[in-house]
């Protein structure tokens, strides 16, 4: 049934089978970004930046692609990002996507605004290790609850989205409800897509009832993104993390950090690991790139936190650079959700298999064996035209 | 009646309405720059060199962004540009403009080019801040008589344009004047927005008679170009300026500056404020980029100087970029002309309320709570790829 | 007759006014570069890399654009580059050339590839200051005879081309032959647009007779092209300059260098003046840019050398960057050609109104009122983002 | 029969001579590259960053484009490179290489992946010098006979490719193969094209029986290529290339390096020469660009080896910067092949004498009488706007 997903040879191909398969306003709402999607376009120029040595003879006829996150051995460097609303891609996409990643030996992030609930995907996500991304709501009663419910649903980790004290906006989808009009059609699958557990968690908790998400003629998504916003918390502030780090005890993620100052300071909170994250260019348009924020940020917290990277990872070379500049692992966002909207699991299983045998392949052309051998020795700076931290041809 | 103004987007929008709803002479006039318009795309790109650097976690539920200019309190870090001719945009613009500066809580600067008088604006602005812009004409009597009007009528701030010592060549302007010859009904709906005031005074002081402006058939806005050329004055001076300082009690601005030399001799004779500009690449095509000039001349004035800068501001993050490289507000030229010809004075307050919205935003994402604390650190440049100030990615 | 080429606004205008007059092949003769037209392209970007500094408030009412070139003063700071073949464009164009340098006051360059007679022209061009452009021939004979012929006929200044040792690959030509096969009423045309008097001269002395160039069907200017390849030396080196030197008292310069070491043998052989050009990237694809070249060379040569440059020159601004960096004047080739196609002597009069036009407009704006103020002073790097010689914004 | 290809002007007419004539399906083969095909774009763009310093007047009338390779003289400073399934452009296209070569005085480089047969191209290339290029199979015995063969069969050099422990990902190919499912007819024609010998020879010695490659309606070209991965070895390292250099008495060339510390380790294990090269944007996509790689690896190996370089020659101003910039020689691939796509010996001749011809004209601009003097002093470094090796225009 998903053969084509199956067979897709790049990440492009399955993106453009989800375009085929989506209606317009939903593919945007994954495709899109904030603004003018400077950002969005930034998150894939930024990989020509950079140019990779290729290095021979080398024996790299076992190529190992598995690293240790937090004790825990992946068979590759990826992450499932959290995506908000995921289910707009196809219908409890996060268990596919969940499925995928235990297929892969990678570890999935479900997202605070999931349709899907938290015991529901451990029930049947197949034993993949499962994270849990926080947003810290105004109501910290709710947030302190969804935490002890991460936990004891088996989420080993917490990765706290720190990038929304409020929400960007999306242009396209703005531009996509005035010019398509939802027909009720649309609204009743999109209804359908969505089961918003996380709100009827909300409401068993006493907050307001939310009005009824699936009237005909009506913009669920919408509605659900004005929700969120209603949720959202613009006060967070360095104490949260630190009431936060006392509540949980594994390993603590912030997502969304791009600031040199930022990470120390999240190495003083306690925190295990960093995401340097422009959450894909939907929050801040013209927002700092995020392989160029990386280098620095590694360079800051050394070895004490865990630094991984996030936007625009299409090719397993754009991995492969953002592990050289210093990224333990990459968040993987669209890419995967591409794949799950264009054949579910099997889709979302190809684009793994597709970015690790691309990153499988720029390993044997560098001559790495490990990912741990990805350093900047292999990368060549595209404008200064010299091997990274050397100086310019020809310039004196 | 302007609900499409009222309901725009982006400040896009309201070009795109305003070009739907004036003919395209008219609104090339608004739109156009000088020559190749290389000037006029710089205003654009130029805020493409800088990135901005989120901070999280930052309690940024309360950001103000008000400002102080000589004195006195605004709501937002804007001022609205004197715009020759604005009512070629829609009749009576600069009350429009004026009421939608009143109701942000901002200032309004009349041009000497107004088609609305002195005393009219300050009857109907409904309470707004208003300051006069001020071509030193050849005829320095009727320079000083426009400087006491400006007084008795209330204006605060005296704005002088030193950079039209003669007029750019608007080929746009051109090109439609031999391809689109105007049709009378288009050059009587000229004639009918235009009420050229200042012309009338400059009549009511003695000067020739101007050749009627209605006739049928005749380039209204192309005469009223020609009669400003014959008025304006290549041979003005920084002994005028000691002048018009002699004259003038209150603030005192000159508009068009870029260069640090100048910036200081305008310090000298002491003047209050410098508009770092290149009139939206209406003069000199080629021009140093405003954004590019500005942090020298901030660097250069220190606090002896308000500086302000305008030119293709179109996104709130263009401002903040600007107010971050020391800039204390900018001047606001198109964005509220578009508004007010898409939408009148609800259409302007839109362009207004867009910009403020979306700057409010950037500061939410940067982890700012008042304008003061926009800042270099909250830049990144594009080019070196490191923060402002700091040396490149992987250079050594 | 020629009213369109009178009004026109800018050299683009005149230039497309030549294209609509002219059969492609002759217009691609005039219009086109050699190999990829890299370098055609080059002439017209790298006066993008310059941005002007404007200047405020300076009396700038009178502006003088004359220039004193080898004693004697010129209008502007223009001279009329030889151009070979130029009758293509018009019959007689040199002659209409040299009348519009009159009106103007600016010299021209009749080239040894003129259709048109030294004595002829001499005679029509009613008083215009004429230089000579030589070829150094494989017969030194004709060579010497050229040189005295120039001298009796009383051009003042010999401009020796030292950039041709072989001919540049025409591409647009070489794809128009086989393309447009000439009629014999194109033929014809050409033929009596060209009145080959070198080729006459070279006759005279003793030379193989050319072919008839009118023979119907045939190119002549493939012809004349082949012609000129054969006679063009390619052993020319330095001593053949000492003994031109030796020949001709007055002013010599030589056309076509663009290297600081070339240019110091050129001081040390006596010649007065250089033109840094890469001959409108007709010769070598690839070649540096003249205004980049300029720079050293005059640093190189000091007072001791008049530097003048060529290439690309279509805007006032262009010329005024040359100036600022150090050239006395700019050759001026394709720009009044393209004059002389639209309108004879009044288009190529236009043309240089235009650009003397657009210079003192700049000069306006930087706030120079004589040709010496242009100085680097008024230059911004548009790389560096810098004023000219100064470090980066922001960078430490 | 080939006269078109015999009087093409430039490469890239003869590349459109081949797009013509060949099936989309063979001419992507040909003209593709792996994955978004960035440095197959590289390869071109590389070019463009450099600009020629012109000289003059200097004496260029004898110009001599000969070079010595390990002491045997050439006529020009060209390689023909080795380029697998080679027929597939035309049938026996390696003879047609071979004989262009030797009208020209230059080497050709045999492919391992060759159609032709060692014996049989010794046999049919009348004269020219021929060099073997080796895949260091799995199946080490086999790689031993054929250098062996080599030996024997008079080919002088013995090129190691080392970059190709993997394939890369040709996107064309595999898009077209979805996309244009291969008819019988074309299927057939593949077969007559290809005269697999290296396969039977491959199986004279041992090897498993390949599939019958004719089969209608099968790609035989994917086939073979998949054949190919089967037998190349990713455990190659500089132990291997060890073992060669025991067997190989004569010039040892590898093949495919861009980093400076490979090639020390080249030099230390005795290897004579180094082919600077991506494979043409076939293999890692996103690799150092040849050109920018080449001037560290000249410097770091000196004189102890001979440096080539490859990687998107099209015109002569090309080959002279690779030139100037240290290399040897270049090796031409695609622009030959085209050649012999469009006219056979012919095309590839013509091809030949299209490059040498551009070179030559370089030469003159450039002052070169010989191709020892095209160094880094004919350089400009088109970024910096200096000279190869000097500062920038205006910085200080």
């Amino acid at each position: 049934m998903n053969s084509g997903a199956s067979t897709a040879t790049t990440i492009e191909d399955l993106r453009k089978m989800a375009r085929q398969r989506l209606p317009r306003i939903l593919f945007d709402f994954i495709d899109g970004g904030a603004e003018d999607e400077v950002t969005l376009r930034d998150n894939r120029e930024q990989f020509d930046h950079w140019r990779l040595i290729a290095r021979h003879p080398i024996n790299v006829s076992r190529r190992e692609t598995d690293v240790e996150l937090f004790g825990e051995r992946f068979a590759a460097p990826f992450v499932i990002s959290p995506t908000g609303l995921a289910s707009l891609a196809r219908g409890r996409a996060e268990v596919a996507l969940a499925r995928a990643a235990h297929r892969m030996g990678i570890p999935i992030t479900l997202s605070t605004a999931s349709s899907v609930d938290l015991d529901d995907l451990a029930a049947s996500a197949g034993g993949a290790a499962r994270w849990f991304q926080l947003y810290i709501l105004k109501d910290r009663v709710l947030s302190e609850t969804m935490i002890a419910r991460a936990r004891s649903a088996g989420y080993t980790t917490l990765v706290i989205s720190v990038d929304c004290p409020v929400v960007g906006q999306r242009e396209r989808d703005i531009r996509n409800r005035f010019a398509v009009p939802l027909k009720p059609s649309l609204a009743t699958m999109i209804d359908v897509l969505l089961h918003p557990r996380w709100l009827l968690d909300f409401v068993r908790h006493g907050a307001p009832k939310p009005r009824n998400l699936a009237a005909p003629g009506e913009n669920s998504a919408q509605q659900l993104t004005s929700k969120m916003i209603e949720l959202l918390d613009p006060s967070i502030s360095w104490s949260d993390i630190a009431w936060v780090r006392a509540k949980w005890r594994g390993p603590l993620i912030l997502k969304g950090l791009v600031s040199t100052g930022d990470a120390r300071l999240a190495v003083k909170y306690g925190v295990d690991g960093i995401v340097v994250s422009n959450q894909g260019g939907r929050q801040l348009d013209g927002a700092v790139p995020t392989l160029e924020a990386l280098p620095a940020i590694v360079d800051a917290v050394g070895d004490r936190c865990t630094v991984f990277c996030d936007g625009g990872f299409r090719r397993g070379s754009d991995v492969a650079k953002a592990l050289a500049l210093g990224a333990r692992a990459v968040f993987l966002g669209r890419a995967t959700l591409f794949g799950a909207a264009a054949g579910g699991e099997d889709g979302a299983f190809r684009a793994l298999e597709i970015l690790r045998s691309e990153l499988s392949r720029v390993m044997a052309f560098t001559g790495c064996t490990s990912i741990g051998e990805l350093t900047t020795a292999i990368l060549w700076d595209a404008h200064r035209r010299a091997p990274y931290g050397m100086r310019e041809i020809g310039a004196k």
